[in-house]
């Protein structure tokens, strides 16, 4: 009765005979809690949450339904184990479109152990992370010539440039073409007052004063169904709190930085979805900024 | 003719036989050539960003005028030496009070070396950058009672709840006094239409939309003097720009998240200038997120 979701497009995946989450189809999805203090961690996260009242209820329909724990046998043949119980938040939508959007330059909260911060802070530099305060961590494109899945290391490899070109072809209808993706849906899954970039500018206004939480390592998932492009609005979700921290009566600047930085990404879709690359980035040659003149500015104090 | 300006609240002081800034009394700003890159790094920045046409006017007014560089005889008695020529911003303030809250959670530039970036990371981490996306590097409060000036080791200590007190005692006629600070003139200089706030918001609509340049390790100056409060606009200005890279179609979310946080703390101060301090932050403990229930979420993946 429980499988590996479809729609998954990053992490473990329980179909490779490894730990992964589950739906039973009827709605509701499974994530196994991992054996160290992250599974503890983000189930102590969802209570917490669930039952904040400071949390607007339109800033609570960004989050999966939390329904507490339940011991289910684990994907990877190790026995039962706890699995945090949520919404499947895909379930209504078969073969969807999706996109994981790991928020933020910085995907270590403060007063990480040195060896974990060194190993999220070389993960920041070598991905995206760090440059536009966000990375793409998986997609799955439906589109009407079959499925578009970019393999896991070719995603780890996105540079700046990569980002924009699949953030378009997310939204395109030739996304395994090698031409220019043509931006098909652009105007009504990322644009209009229902549209991922709506929802976005929702969220935004939320983390500009919200300092309940810190969002570390947390994705952004967008979804949609090319079949119901224009009468479905699209999803956007935010999942995976393991890393989440008190706010302490300070904003998440981290996290709002990322999300103003995919904004405009994907605002400037909107406003010119036929701009051309340039190979060394985003944008033409000729809209760069002049070179500052000096090689590298970064010397010892 | 040249002196040390008395606004200087953070870096070496020419007056204490180092290299420094020197100003000429009659509206110049003078600031010596590092002989390292850095210097000619800043000259750099300068000279493309005074001459680009893609700034516009409302907010070039946030820096200083610049006016290319000259040979002048070092503060340290070390001979002549470059200095860049700058508009000295509180010639027409006699005895400012002034803050420098330098802006971003992160201070190193990507690409930085590893020496650097681990130098400035630890900084980062024991001042309150990493935590509150900005940390204050000096201030100087010019009160009734006289000149409050916390030294530089007081201020490198600074903890969240620090900083939200010292932007309190910043706008208070009673800044070192051991009571609450009486944010006497917090709403003449960071309220209004024309105050530190407003400005700071200004400033936010452009960081939103540039993707010009990347200011690490920039300062946002505030200032304003006493006998002036309410007949004269708070001065706002952006200063070292020593480690600024280009943008490359990127919007600066490092900077912009920092300075979303500052906003955040103004504004609160703004609504609730008499709120109190609890020991261990700068909320009241039943305003506090409750624990969630994991000592440190923070272990290897």
């Amino acid at each position: 009765m429980l499988k590996p979701p479809e729609h998954q497009v990053a992490g473990h995946r329980a179909n490779e005979g490894q730990l992964g989450p589950l739906i039973d189809g009827t709605g509701r999805f499974y994530k196994p809690l991992q054996s160290d203090s992250r599974g503890e961690h983000e189930v102590a996260f969802y209570s917490s949450f669930s039952s904040d009242p400071r949390v607007p209820s339109h800033v609570r329909s960004f989050f999966p339904g939390f329904h507490g724990t339940q011991l289910l046998p684990a994907s990877d043949g190790s026995g039962p184990r706890p699995h945090l119980v949520l919404d499947d938040i895909f379930s209504s939508i078969p073969r969807p479109s999706v996109i994981d959007l790991k928020i933020g330059a910085c995907t270590w909260p403060p007063n990480s152990p040195d060896n974990y911060l060194m190993k999220c802070l070389r993960k920041d530099q070598e991905t995206t992370s760090l440059v536009l305060g966000f990375r793409i961590s998986g997609l799955r494109v439906d589109s009407a010539s079959g499925l578009y899945k970019p393999g896991k290391k070719d995603v780890k490899n996105y540079t700046a440039g990569d980002v924009k070109r699949v953030l378009k072809k997310f939204v395109s209808s030739n996304p395994d073409s090698s031409s220019d993706p043509d931006c098909a849906f652009a105007a009504v899954v990322y644009g209009g007052s229902e549209g991922v970039l709506a929802q976005l500018l929702e969220l935004k206004a939320w983390f500009e004063d919200q300092t309940l939480y810190h969002f570390f390592s947390v994705s952004v998932l967008v979804g949609y169904r090319r079949d119901e492009v224009g009468s479905m609005r699209p999803l956007v979700r935010l999942v995976d709190f393991s890393h989440v921290v008190e706010g302490d009566g300070v904003i998440d600047h981290n996290f709002l930085g990322g999300l103003c930085s995919l904004i405009k990404f994907i605002s400037e879709i909107l406003i010119e979805p036929d701009e051309k690359f340039s190979s060394g980035g985003c944008l033409e040659e000729s809209k760069r900024t002049p070179q500052l003149g000096v090689e590298n500015g970064v010397l010892e104090e």
